[in-house]
């Protein structure tokens, strides 16, 4: 059993896989990690997995929305993606939209935003 | 919380980061839905990312080395990444040599060497 949640770096992009419940502890130390990382690895965007969570709550929102936060002013983009088609059933029924959380359906998808965000951004003059 | 690991695809890769202590359960699911992803993605390599266990006894040994197994049988490299310097020692000490899986020190390390390895296969007669 671990206390951290894993920050993995491909390239520019960092990825962190959220599998359990997280406790305030944990989720404080994540965001620390995450953005020391963002600082040393120079990293141009964050890719959140959620496919493992069969339940999001406004908890679990607030995070995702406090990393992206975070992130971008790290000058990192964020993108949540796997969420399962329930998840997204039930945040809508109970109004929490992920406001300032891009999503993707999957990593795969969710790589490719970043890469389009990321010339995008180089491109401005 | 959830009961299965998640499967992350990226390209031709499958990526899997373990961050709990698995029940026997939990090990069959991920070893089908492992097996069924490579199948369905064609995929040549698997990462699986430990860098969040603390402790890797022989029933984790064994997973991973099961998990090469099967892998390899159905045309897909496995590379264990992350592994903790205390783990490597605690392996060592306790002559649990992980035969017949990769390792490599971090996620993008393993994607280089699946890289490497897929093209060697490929250049074979």
């Amino acid at each position: 059993m671990t206390d951290r949640v894993p920050v993995l770096k491909i390239g520019e992009i960092l990825l962190v896989s959220i599998q359990i419940d997280l406790e305030d502890e944990m989720v404080l130390d994540l965001q620390e990690d995450l953005s020391q990382k963002i600082v040393s690895a120079g990293a141009k965007g964050v890719v959140i997995d959620i496919s493992a969570l069969e339940i999001v709550d406004s908890f679990v929102g607030r995070m995702l929305a406090t990393i992206a936060s975070i992130s971008r002013m790290l000058g990192a983009e964020t993108v949540v993606v796997g969420m399962r088609p329930a998840v997204a059933m039930t945040l809508v029924e109970l109004g929490l939209s992920l406001q300032g959380v891009r999503t993707a359906l999957n990593l795969e998808r969710g790589l490719k935003l970043l890469r389009r965000l990321s010339t995008a951004h180089s491109a401005r003059p």
